[in-house]
C-alpha cells in the first residue's frame, strides 16, 4: 500500500511468518489498485493461474486439445483475489483475466462454477477486452450475456456462470460476491454446461454441448 | 438494454403498470453500462438526488451553509441503484456521484451511514475524480482513505462510511453491498462523524468535529 496516501497513516498486520493477516485486513478498511493496462491489483492475497493442462476434459474438441497441449502448457485464465474471512455479509473480490485463444473452434474459457451456498449472486465488471457469460441454471434456462468494458453483470443466485473470451486481447472483470459464497467446481466438471460458445465465420455461436451430461 | 447485444435474446418481464419487475431482474442474469464520462447507469431502478437543503446540521459552519443555500437549492449528490431483492446472498449495486464543491472550508460530501445490519461490507470502486472516504465504528476507531480511479477500497463491517469529494470534478464510485445490509442514515444525522476533513491551504485535512455528540 506504500503508493496509497492514507492520511491517518493506518497499516497492516503481518503474522510471525510474514504473512499479511487477512482476518485483520476484513476488520478494517483498506484501499487496493486495479491496474487494467497491466492486468493486475496490487496486493492481492490470492493468485491462481489456470493452465490448459487443468481444463481437460472442459472442451469440445479433445484432440484440437491434445494438439495444443504437445505446444506449450499456456495459461489459459489467472484471477487475482482479495481474501476477507467467509462469514455472511463480507465481499470477496478480484480480478479476472482469460487470455485470447481457442481450443478447435471453441474460446479460452474458465472452468465455471455454481456456488456452494447455490442461492448467492456474483457481480462482473468487464474493465477490458471482449467476451461472454454463459450462465445456466440447474433446471435448464440458460443465456448468454455480452461483456465488453463498463458493462455490468449481475448473476443471481443459482445461476452457473463461465467468463469466455471471444476477443483478440485479455478479457479482464472485477468480481464480486458474497465472501460465504463459496465455489462448487465439481459440478461442471462432471457435467459441463448445456450449451458451448464458438467461432463460425469470425463470430461467436452458442451450439449445443455434445459432451453435456445430464445427469451428471 | 437495447444497446446491448444478447445472443439469447434475453429480456425482461414488466407489471402492469410498467414497472420493471425488480423480483424478475434478481432472478435472471441482467447487464447494463456504467458511463463513467456522463456520469449515469443504463437502466436504474432508482435515482436519488440530494440537494444542498437535504443536508442542514450536517455541516460545520452553519452560516457558511445558511449562505450557499441562500444561492440556490443545488444538488450535493446522486446516486443511481439497481435494485434487487433485499435477501440474504443478494448484492446491490450503482454508481455515486458526489459534485464539486465546499460548505465553507467543508468539503461536498454525502450524509454516510452505518449499515441496518451493521456487521455487512462494502465494496467502493473509483471510477473518476478525486475523493476520501470517512470511517468510523461505534467504538471510535476512524480512519480516511483516499480514492482516485482505479482504487478500490473494502469497508468491513460495523464502518460507517462517508464520500468527500476533494477535487474540482465529479467523484464518482461504483459500490457494491450485501442487499440485506440496509442503511442507517439516522446514528450519523444524530451524532455526526468524529471527523472532518476540511480544506487548509489548498489540502484536505482531518479535524476533529466540533458539533460532533458522543451519546447521539
Amino acid at each position: 500500500m506504500n503508493d496509497i496516501k492514507d492520511l491517518t497513516g493506518f497499516t497492516y498486520s503481518v503474522d510471525s511468518i510474514g504473512r499479511k493477516l487477512k482476518d485483520i485486513k476484513g476488520l478494517r478498511p483498506y484501499v487496493y489498485r486495479v491496474d487494467i493496462e497491466n492486468t493486475i491489483i496490487s496486493n492481492p492475497d490470492n493468485h491462481t493461474v489456470r493452465k490448459l493442462s487443468a481444463m481437460k476434459g472442459q472442451y469440445m474438441d479433445e484432440t484440437a486439445y491434445e494438439n495444443l497441449l504437445k505446444l506449450g502448457d499456456i495459461t489459459v485464465y489467472e484471477v487475482y483475489d482479495q481474501l476477507v474471512p467467509e462469514i455472511p455479509g463480507e465481499l470477496i473480490h478480484g480480478m479476472s483475466i482469460v487470455h485470447p485463444g481457442k481450443v478447435g473452434k471453441e474460446y479460452f474459457m474458465t472452468k465455471g462454477h455454481f456456488h456452494s451456498i447455490l442461492d448467492t449472486a456474483e457481480l462482473y465488471h468487464c474493465l477490458k477486452g471482449h467476451g461472454y457469460m454463459m450462465l445456466e441454471t440447474p433446471e435448464g434456462e440458460f443465456c448468454a450475456k455480452e461483456l465488453t468494458p463498463n458493462v455490468v453483470l449481475h448473476v443471481p443466485g443459482k445461476w452457473a456462470h463461465r467468463s469466455i473470451n471471444v476477443g483478440e486481447e485479455d478479457f479482464v472483470t472485477f468480481m464480486i460476491a458474497p465472501a460465504d459464497s463459496g465455489h462448487d467446481y465439481a459440478t461442471i466438471e462432471k457435467k459441463g454446461f448445456r450449451k458451448l460458445l464458438i467461432e463460425e465465420n469470425g463470430k461467436p455461436k452458442i451450439i449445443d454441448n455434445p459432451k453435456w451430461k445430464q445427469n451428471g
